[in-house]
């Protein structure tokens, strides 16, 4: 453990946060929404904490940094960022009190989603600029964290991923990090542009255009509206929205090579035709289960439909209709869709689709291995072997999850929520979603659950967000030894 | 395959349950319940078509059955012996439609537990013994399913138990299996006969005592009264009920090998410790949950808790109480233990302990890896170290279990069941527990399910008590090669 470097880390991450709270300040000034003194002080003082942190830590020694500094980093990173994101919301008295800043701040730092406020309209722009930039950064830290870090930490099965683009060595993460991450960035803040144009020709002002944009591509679900992307009753927007939400839920690789000419990047690639099959095989339920019982015409069945599905799969969490009085069927596929979450490598949540392949695969071949008992079977992805180290740490994070996932619900039922809203708040927590059933459905917040329930979901989307054993592994004692 | 032996063998359990109906018979004929003349009949038809299959299969050469054919015996001889115990239910017009009578001859075979009937009592007595027995014979030949074949079909990991008894040889599979059989069945009759002495001591009718200990030891959970264990509202049935259930929870060769005068049996298994932690926990949580809100003294609530706790742990589905209407934190207690289930070896359903205990150590080996990347580091039980295969072994069962309750599930909420009396529905089957939450809580029962609802149901409790992959393997057509 290199703490000097760590926090050096830290404090630049800190100035950065500070510093582009100038965008909302100059949009807090151009509206005169009332929200720019907020923004001020939150960019003055978190820029002079993390300039004094950067320099205080400053080292001229280069360290080589393991993985156990990559876990403190990230953990820490993101902790942190959710505290400086609560500065503009409690100094301009957007949101009451500090855990529900913290919630707020947290929800949109881990793309999550879920919001404690009810009315968003009344908030100044500038604020609700910051809201979306907090998810739109986070997006930005999860394409780091999904390409160049979790791979080189052997998480979850991400050790596949090591050789798909250009990346850093075990050895010397640092200088080759950043590498990787300007080329993806780039590609992520020319999609989040082409969202906004998009919106923009289609009527929708530019800020409520960048706001939506800055959510959709870090599969946040922040809307500026009240009534989210149902406001608008567009088919239009509702579709731009559904192609780029299911966009940040594809690996970004993905992206990358495609551009990079290699037109087969995707139907080649065995996750991307699952993740597409697991959005057409629901699409079509839920159009099935809603058409007759909520809406009379098939094509408005299934525009709702798909919509929801690509919202919940991707882990965006818009939503366009209150699904939470849909048939059960179709409310127990978005709460299938919420484990699922998107592919390994997209800014999406969730348990990813290239690891419920990998798990669907190794089920089929112990069936096949009772059949043939003294035959070598392995599991095959895109016509690869997979090694079993790597089938094992999936399988490590799957139970993760879902012990995790267990242990939330049952302390957030002995806090008092009902069974469908304790189930569905911690799977859209620990999914990073944002709205649930019941009492956190897509029409209502987070705002009634109990401060300690507030701290669980807290816990739950850093959890989910940082891919489960980033955040164990730090609670381990055997991490800190040595 | 060899279809010939395994017909030879379906005729035996034809002839077999056809000629124990002797019994009900017998009890029909001393109540003078009207239930005598179903019985005759079902008795005759049913030996003479065993006899006649059986006869007309016999070989003189003696042929090695190999684990296909293993499978093969195991999910005809459970299908076949539900339709065998639809006779009396048919003839006597006790239940009514083939459907019905199905749900409850396989709910009885399964040890599931699930009773389509409204109004128990009002029938005869002899049918009454036939539905307890139905549970008593299931119970007798998952012993020799989960002790003497999974482990050599090399099952879900069940190999672990491949030195415990005396055993078979893969290639020699018959003679031996009927030697562990024995062994374990001399048990299984003993505790039986000990807790129907127990109740009898306490006050309870002879025939009653019969009906509930046939029930207990198979972790059943059919009773002969209306309000099931409740009825008798004595502190003395539940504590003797509790300490049974808990038995036919334990594997029973742990049961075994503690009256063979290994008294560190128990405190040695480590599964077995496993289990005992979680019924105390579990215990504890609910105790604790239901004090105030249900029950105002503790005592009470602890003796609710610790039965309903008990009952549902080892799968067996006994109530003494409408836990439906107990909070939510109860609740997912208790449907969470649907899902772990008794120790694997015993007569009880689920996933098992042993298999949570070593999917919760395969996490812990993941966690620990990420700290230690190049150390090597292995699975223990009881301080051996298990092998990968049967780790994969593990994850595959696991999987597919969770699976096939996902899938189940969805299909019963298309069928109309509201949310949680689908998901709880398919985990009281597919763990072969009986009751559920919701429309099919403890003091209702499964008649209203619509007919399709029901055979998915009746397929998840064979799915359940013939540990997935031996139905599984049926359905995949590589079996069937060659």
């Amino acid at each position: 453990m290199h703490p000097r470097p760590i926090l050096n880390f830290l404090g630049l991450l800190v100035l950065f946060l500070g510093l582009s709270m100038a965008v909302p300040l100059a949009v807090s000034i151009v509206f005169e929404d009332g929200g720019a003194d907020a923004l001020a002080l939150s960019m003055a003082a978190s820029s002079a904490a993390g300039l004094l942190l950067f320099l205080s830590t400053r080292s001229r020694e280069e360290v080589q940094l393991g993985h156990r500094d990559g876990a403190a980093i990230v953990a820490l990173g993101w902790a942190l960022a959710g505290l400086v994101g609560t500065l503009p919301y409690l100094l301009s008295g957007a949101v009451p009190g500090f855990t529900n800043a913290y919630f707020e701040s947290i929800s949109g730092f881990t793309t999550t989603g879920a919001s404690i406020l009810s009315d968003i309209e009344a908030l100044p722009e500038g604020i609700l600029l910051w809201r979306s930039l907090t998810q739109w950064f986070g997006g930005m830290g999860i394409i780091v964290l999904s390409v160049a870090i979790l791979p080189y930490l052997g998480i979850g099965g991400m050790q596949l991923y090591k050789a798909e683009v250009p990346s850093p060595v075990v050895d010397k993460l640092k200088p080759r990090i950043s590498e990787t991450a300007k080329t993806l960035w780039r590609i992520y803040i020319l999609l989040t542009a082409v969202e906004i144009l998009l919106l923009l020709a289609g009527g929708m002002s530019l800020f409520e255009s960048a706001c939506h944009a800055f959510c959709t591509m870090p599969t946040g679900g922040f809307s500026p509206m009240n009534a989210g992307v149902a406001h608008y009753e567009s088919a239009y927007f509702d579709g731009v929205i559904l192609v780029f939400m299911l966009m940040a839920g594809v690996n970004f690789s993905l992206h990358y090579r495609f551009m990079k000419g290699n037109l087969s990047a995707f139907p080649r690639d065995p996750e991307f035709l699952a993740f597409l099959g697991l959005f057409a095989a629901f699409t079509l339920a839920v159009t099935l289960d809603i058409h007759g019982s909520i809406h009379r015409s098939l094509s408005e069945a299934f525009r709702y439909a798909s919509f929801q599905v690509g919202s919940i799969l991707t882990t965006t969490g818009f939503a366009t209709a209150d699904f939470e009085r849909w048939p059960a069927c179709s409310r127990l596929i978005l709460l299938l869709s919420m484990f699922i979450g998107g592919m390994a490598g997209s800014t999406g949540g969730g348990i990813k689709v290239m690891r419920i392949v990998l798990l669907a695969k190794h089920a089929h071949r112990e069936v096949r291995r009772i059949i043939h008992p003294h035959a070598v079977i392995s599991v095959k992805l895109g016509g690869k072997a997979v090694a079993d180290e790597v089938l094992s740490s999936v399988w490590g994070f799957f139970l993760l999850f879902v012990g995790l996932f267990v242990v939330s619900t049952l302390v957030m039922a002995a806090i008092g929520l009902d069974l469908v809203t304790a189930v569905s708040s911690v799977a859209a927590s620990i999914g990073n979603i944002g709205p649930g059933l019941g009492a956190v459905g897509p029409v209502r917040n987070y705002l009634g659950i109990p401060e300690a329930g507030k701290w669980v979901l807290i816990f739950c989307m850093l959890l989910g967000r940082l891919e489960v054993y980033t955040v164990i592994v730090l609670l381990v004692p055997e991490y800190w030894r040595r």
